[in-house]
């Protein structure tokens, strides 16, 4: 049997062209990779742009995701912070360090997760330029762009005393997931495979984003840390207070409660804490027509904080280098 | 003695706070960083995109070195990109991953460097955006953009026989100083620490890319794997011989004959494969009035390949991967 290519084995040039060539093209792509930059057509005089990074034993384990896995995870995250801009995604560049070990077909799955991403959450979105190094870990780093297409920018700030706080999109179905995962209970993790894939490869609702805006969301943004902390987040930048209505957060509770149940889990926890999902939470003026997808969980009033009907929430939101909420 | 404070004691949130604090504003920042997205003004209906990566152990190491040095390389690498499309750099994101262990004043220090080359280099231009994480390996992810300002992009597949070659910046700078770094011959980099300053903190012509476009350059890129391999893309990707002529490059060569006697080198070979300086290599019609700062060093012909006066020069090209040029 010969020794799969590796990296190492094909020289970062090779492996890149092959990673490149199963890459789809762009709506937007005026000049793709290949040149010292890539040219982007951008509909208006400005374009939206968003980074994050994704780290080998930080954010994801390679005995839990595959490198398919990781491309997906890497579009829907960044399209999400697109989406929360009012913006429509545009195009992508993405770095990615592996070790020299790392075989050619992996590299190629990684992409086919790039692609496959940009096809089912953002179409049009296209990678469009990127670079391959040799590392100990396996280290991704991904920067987006949208559009705003005329529209003004939807920013955390603009929430008022009296809008209507509505979410598009799952919360906590990403953090059963991880659960499931964390507890090793093969069982439950088969049984419940559907949520561990929201965890590995989330798929928010990034067309949402635009038809917010279209709406004329006021503030909004995509919840990554968990529902409390982002909200905190939309409260503190409004100056205002973010009153959350258990009775409307029980659907959601519902949907993960099995899976709460066979690890022994709080569902409602999972819901307010739980990150990953990328759903939009954005806040309406009472006069708004809320795009359907949106479903109303509370309302903005005068003061600070995030409220679950009379209770304050602690603040919260996590630290991804302290490795806990702070 | 109290300990000094480190990523992992203050937290990523806290450690990012301060950081961005330390960063300068940008003439192009429409909604800056602590949103989802930042948004940046194009000044047309296009931008320019590129990244580019910079890992320990492979692209820099931390003895030699500092954060200040890292976070100014890392821009200027990145805007050479963005001006080699003849475009002017606006706006940049920047990813780093750290050790938990590392001093908030190295991250500090590296946020001064990427402001300190923002003003040097490309004034306007600023950092919009970032990431920081832990990590083992220090690990800095750049991804920068660029506005055209109404010009067509400058590529590399534009060069036709007849044009005049041409580089604006140094050629050798940064592979004397690269030399002088691994000679560990102590005197020698004491004597020549400005080459050492070119390997560690390089001033590319970044305002040269909007004058060469402005002339009418026909092809462009930055000399970021030396003179002869970066010759040979523009040669491929516009299907042209590159003639340069020796007697033009020797000026380059003098001005690193000194570092090059200093450690037994050969300053020819500094200049015509040494990488790093990223000065911009072009051709222009021969009609074109060239702009100052470049100086021509040969001529586009019908043909293949990179010739040195009657001579064909090996493909070259330094992979970063295998670390050898192939």
């Amino acid at each position: 049997m010969t020794n799969p290519e590796t990296i190492a084995s094909i020289g970062e040039n090779e492996a890149l062209r092959r990673t490149v060539s199963r890459l789809n093209g762009g709506e937007f792509t005026i000049v793709g990779s290949g040149d010292d930059s890539a040219v982007i057509s951008t509909t208006d005089d400005r374009f939206v742009v968003t980074t994050d990074t994704m780290i080998e034993g930080h954010d994801f384990r390679l005995d839990w995701s595959t490198f398919f896995d990781l491309g997906f995870k890497a579009v829907a995250t960044n399209v999400s912070d697109v989406a929360a801009m009012g913006a429509k995604p545009t195009s992508l560049v993405v770095a990615i360090a592996v070790p020299g070990s790392t075989p050619v077909t992996a590299l190629e799955a990684f992409a086919d997760g790039l692609s496959a991403a940009c096809t089912q959450l953002a179409p049009g979105c296209a990678v469009v330029g990127g670079d391959l190094a040799s590392s100990d870990q396996v280290f991704i780093s991904v920067t987006a762009h949208g559009a705003l297409e005329g529209r003004a920018p939807v920013l955390r700030s603009g929430a008022k005393a009296g809008d209507v706080v509505a979410v598009a999109g799952t919360l906590g179905r990403a953090a059963a997931g991880l659960a499931l995962l964390q507890s090793g209970n093969r069982d439950a993790i088969a049984a419940y495979d559907d949520f561990v894939a929201v965890q590995l490869r989330p798929t928010p609702p990034i067309a949402q984003g635009v038809a917010a805006a279209e709406s004329g969301a006021t503030s909004m943004l995509d919840v990554s840390d968990g529902l409390a902390g982002d909200a905190a987040r939309i409260a503190k930048a409004s100056g205002v207070r973010i009153r959350l209505n258990r009775s409307d957060l029980l659907g959601f509770a519902a949907m993960v409660e099995e899976p709460a149940m066979a690890i022994s889990a709080d569902a409602f926890d999972w819901v307010l804490n739980g990150g990953e999902d990328h759903a939009l939470l954005a806040t309406f003026s009472p006069e708004a027509k809320l795009p359907r997808a949106f479903k109303p969980i509370g309302l903005v009033a005068d003061g600070s904080g995030v409220w679950l009907d009379g209770e304050e929430l602690p603040e919260g939101g996590w630290d991804s280098v302290l490795g806990r909420s702070n």
